[in-house]
């Protein structure tokens, strides 16, 4: 290397430091203090005397007071959403939303809007329709309570990481792109990867159970893509799917117990975020610390002699039947959740561990939250030749799972694990009716764009 | 709703617990007791009087000492990697690897491996080439230094993400299927979406502008895709894009500093994790509290005076001259890193912010470690006028960009943020020089299994 010297002179030890400023959540705190906020124009009232700003930042509102004729004129031209940024006096204001306002501002426009937006973003409640709103993805999401909607996703979503953690598992990152369908190749995304087919991968499933062998307990919070052509309320062609996956477990109830762990996990950090002001619809469960059960054969037995339907030859639960035992169990144990296990083998994929006493039912679960299956987990084959057989008797061709069946060849536990949707659980605990509203840039059939 | 009563008798207020099992990592606390283990059969030396296992579990390795005629018959008929519970008396020994070791032990086989592992995962260092190990990912990854990477990986993410917790920024999650191709086309997987072309993201650039709108400071770990015809040490078609993104800043500086503090908890996360025993080539660097910078044009003149090069049109750094820099930053400024910043405005993506004052380079930077570029970022336009020039003068249609610009016609405050690939800071602070090394199951060109 060359020994030529060169002057230091051209590095500069102090990186340059944004101006000092304070979020709109603090300025209480700063009472009888001249501060500089920064926000957008949500809302601006026009009185003879005097104007009242709103400015919005991330930790919310905040009120200011344009007294000044030159500033109100100014003000006043602009858009709402122009970005400003805002030094004055912090006095308290008994009559101020916050019982805090701004006084004798100096304003300067970061950014000025170019036209007013596309939905009026300073009303309580959005009043434009769904497909508006996903138009206008990038203004209608800053109405704070769509906002507030993404922070409780994010809670939730590192309420399940900071759970599993804290139980010794550890995160993985599987790849989202597959050369084989695993189960069959309905609603698979194809792709050309370099001149051949590929897929996108429906779920983690195969990797994570491969990575019980390496780590015994594993996680992943990644998307998931499914071509499914339903256009409902409940589907999008990508989510985000929260799996776990652990080994050395009794049967399918040790992986009951850890997603009651995980999902009381989910609320509490969705319950910290304090955002109920924002949400009136939101209603954050208490998870008990157990969670009733029922098998799948009782809960047939019992909807049937309650509606008199013959549902002894039914092989899955219908929605209907879902939100039948929803109300039963708030009725019942007064609970919002409840555990169905025991699903018909054939109903469930070809990992599923049938229940020893009862074979052609499985050790599996779903759980439900208010009548809506929210999660679905279970114990998992672990033998090399249960494989074998179970794809044989699905007629898959074993050779398309070469590198999972390699696992089994070698030494795997007895195991199993879970997954939920955060679309569809933040939806849920929000009072949702619409999972595409709990989804930043939602993909379903018709949807591509923005 | 039904009133029909049902008896409670189907619920079982109790889930079934897994047996009591002791971690490997743990035994030394219960020396005196007896006690059960439980994982893989990971070496074994048969003496003439005593056979000796190793059992691996995910927490570390035991050693159990066999004496029994009859249990060593049956240890000694298994293949390696089958899965055993043992449970024996703990015994403090200081001959043994940990200081302790189980004798008298009952062995319960928990699941027999089919025959020997294709990789000899006892030994300190797999003997095998890198692509044997990625073909048989499924059990080399059991290799306790392999396992030991998916760990710092595990705990670098989280780093990322707890730093920005902390200074207030959200988790976002964006689209991965994109209707257009926003930065040419180049590089990118197509998809058929229900019989419409489609993109997979190369990046959450342009959402997570979008995004600093609505919530001012955001961040995802996701997978990014580029289907890079390059089949180096470096490139991966799948990898983990750690992304951040902030508003309100003075200029490249406000990230360049937020970008150092991010750095520093990741590192402190991998530092917490203890596996330089597992790693010998470990080298988990410091990062000082502000990381010197160099402006592009100067690092190119003093690279140039100390080569001899004329380097004066140069519009990039070439590999070799990023590892002229990291080896001047060491030897002037003792640090492992070193900002490079004001690239050429023509050299990096349209949304870039010139520098006001000399409006060919541009408020970017690169963050060097070691010679290797391993954080890109920089200051981002922020006006819509501004983008309306810049895709003009690279001959790009708005129209794609709709949805995107629809965010800069409303108000952006002035943003900039920063990614870096997750693969590849592992491999550099792990001094692994293969980015497949750290990846579970990686896709390039080639490889599209397991």
């Amino acid at each position: 290397m060359p020994a030529h010297r060169v002057s230091p002179l051209s590095i500069r030890s102090e990186p340059a430091q944004a101006g000092s400023r304070t979020w709109n959540s603090d300025l209480a705190q700063h009472a009888g203090e001249r501060v500089s906020i920064s926000g957008w124009l949500h809302h601006r009232r026009a009185l003879k005397s005097v104007c009242f700003l709103i400015l919005r930042d991330a930790s919310g509102l905040a009120q200011v007071v344009v007294e000044d004729a030159a500033t109100r004129a100014e003000v006043e031209s602009l858009p709402h959403e122009s970005v400003l940024a805002i030094t004055g006096d912090v006095v308290a204001s008994p009559q101020a939303p916050n019982g805090i306002e701004m006084h004798r501002p100096e304003v300067a426009v970061l950014s000025r809007a170019l036209e007013e937006p596309p939905v009026e973003l300073f009303r309580p409640e959005l009043a434009a329709q769904l497909p508006t709103l996903l138009d206008t993805a990038a203004v209608s999401m800053r109405h704070p309570r769509r906002a507030a909607i993404q922070r409780l996703s994010a809670a939730a979503v590192e309420g399940f990481r900071a759970t599993l953690r804290a139980e010794r598992f550890v995160e993985i990152a599987t790849p989202k792109i597959i050369g084989t369908t695993p189960e069959g190749g309905a609603h698979v995304f194809e792709l050309d990867y370099f001149g051949k087919p590929a897929f996108l991968a429906q779920s983690p499933q195969l990797y994570k159970q491969i990575m019980v062998g390496v780590l015994e307990r594993v996680f992943e919070t990644a998307p998931a893509f499914r071509a499914e052509p339903h256009d409902t309320a409940r589907h999008l062609s990508q989510f985000i799917s929260l799996d776990a996956e652990m080994g050395f477990i009794e049967d399918h109830r040790t992986v009951m117990a850890m997603t009651t762990r995980v999902i009381a996990g989910m609320v509490e950090a969705a319950r910290s975020l304090d955002v109920e002001r924002l949400l009136p619809d939101l209603r954050i469960p208490e998870v008990p610390a157990v969670i009733s059960d029922i098998h799948f054969t009782e809960a047939l037995e019992m909807i049937g002699g309650a509606t008199g339907e013959d549902l002894r030859s039914e092989p899955d639960l219908a929605p209907a039947h879902e939100r039948w035992l929803g109300e039963w169990a708030r009725r019942e144990h007064g609970s919002d959740w409840l555990y169905v296990t025991g699903y018909p083998v054939a109903k469930r994929p070809f990992y599923t561990q049938p229940d020893p006493a009862r074979p052609a039912w499985s050790n599996s679960f779903d759980l439900l939250f208010r009548g809506l299956e929210i999660v679905t987990g279970g114990q998992r084959l672990h033998r090399h030749e249960e494989y074998l057989a179970a794809l044989a008797s699905r007629g898959i061709d074993p050779a398309g799972f070469a590198g999972y069946l390699m696992a089994f060849r070698h030494g795997m536990p007895p195991h199993g694990g879970f997954a939920l949707g955060l679309e569809r659980f933040v939806a849920q605990i929000a009072g949702i009716a619409n999972v595409r509203e709990t989804t930043l840039f939602p993909r379903d059939m018709q949807r591509l764009t923005p």
